[in-house]
């Protein structure tokens, strides 16, 4: 089981690592720039949340994770220089799946460490979207988190599916899965129909 | 008493998620990145602060900092649809009350957890100003702290004069209205006469 | 010989604050904002260090890094202020030597805490580029760190041999040694020779 959830952990590590790849590619960063940018964004978010929640940091002793990133980016540049430039909904799309398995996973691990809902919720948000803040502050992009589309929001669904479910003693299993779910299709209709959130009315 | 401390803590949360507000209006940010830019200026600095000291974060079984962070946010966004746009200095003086608050709070914070005064005082400076500068960061503004203009110094002396009524041994509350009302003169003072430090001399 | 550490360490973060000084005189930054920048990218590295190792944060309790700081902030100014604009290479030379420092540093803080080799090596990466990635960003240049040149993998390269002599169990001294000349020539050949790690290939 626990097995399982790692393995969980490092997909949702891999597809941030293609994240930062892409990022560094559109960018014209280069040399092993591009490995510390795919590090950075593939567990930088479960980093914070796991020293909020003062827990030790999940990669301290697990070399996995780096094996994982360091897969993900040599398998992205092979297929980044076979090809011409790649549409930027790829990297929108890598951006979702770490979303929502991050969300998941980070609300998980802070009920697991005794919180309550509401502050699991945020540690989903925190590991969902920080490694992606942390990403684009680096390469100097506006952050996906701060503009107009939905994308924290789609973290605070997703986490609150899952505690929900937990809190009606779903199967743990099934509780991800749907919190996953959630995330995901609000985050692909977001990016497919544009859908936006206004809070500002600005005058003409 | 503890009572009192956690008001002012909420206040200082409270300004420091308008001033992050205002500046997610001013960048035209939108959606649910407003809350998150009000979120990250009102409880980063105090965040880091934590952390640091190694106590556990402020908000993670207090969901009233949530709470009055949303508020904030509601409250400043009517006033901003109503209105035309909102000139500046209303982010530096929200910005400047909540420098106040924090810079004081921090420190007396760090003394509770047994550091050092200069310790503590830096504390003040990290509570007080990291807020801001991880919003300006963010925002992609030239962060405030870093310009010529008095700011972290405010917190410096804010910080000092805290610090020293406490080792004088004043009533608690005294010394921290003292320290408050110092960081605000200083703030107010440097925005108001435009009042810099020059350290370097640039030849023409 | 605690005491020799203890010197190693105040000289790295003395450096990483000339280096913090020089990009805020190069960016027109001024007043107190400069001991901000060249505090945070003085001891940035080791404070997120000590905050993943999850160990008290090395300045907490000793003033003297602040010392350090200080008189390296005054001297710098005072030199500036005196001469011509400095040349670019010589911000270069003074974060090598404090990337040099820190990266034997790190890693050897790391062993003594416990953790493996691979730990111990990001560690020293961590320690020797986090600060000037953060000094980076706020001054908002694109990162040293994510250009092509060496950078990262320097680090990487000193904290493996200092881990490698210590396995093959070398002095501590020795090892270190090796270490911040490993990473020291490599940075330096990578500065004089403009040696560049190419990863992407871009369609013409």
């Amino acid at each position: 089981m626990t097995e399982l959830y790692h393995w969980f952990d490092l997909i949702g590590v891999a597809v941030f690592a293609v994240s930062g790849t892409l990022l560094a590619y559109e960018k014209k960063m280069d040399g092993f720039g591009v490995v510390v940018l795919a590090t950075v964004t593939a567990i930088g978010g479960g980093t914070v949340r796991d020293l909020i929640l003062d827990v030790p940091v999940f990669w301290l002793h697990d070399q996995s994770y780096f094996f994982a990133i360091l897969a993900s980016v040599f398998v992205t540049t092979r297929l980044l220089n076979k090809q011409k430039p790649i549409p930027h909904y790829i990297l929108q799309t890598a951006d979702a799946f770490g979303l929502a398995f991050f969300a998941v996973m980070g609300a998980q691990k802070a009920q697991l460490a005794g919180m309550p809902d509401m502050t699991a919720v945020i540690m989903g948000v925190i590991t969902g979207c920080f490694g992606g803040l942390i990403r684009d502050v680096l390469a100097r992009e506006i952050p996906m988190l701060l503009k107009g589309e939905l994308y924290a929001i789609t973290c605070i669904a997703g986490g609150s599916v899952y505690t929900l479910c937990i809190s009606f003693s779903l199967v743990t299993e099934v509780a991800m899965i749907l919190g996953m779910l959630m995330t995901l299709l609000l985050r692909f209709a977001a990016i497919k129909w544009k859908i936006t959130l206004h809070v500002f009315k600005y005058p003409d």
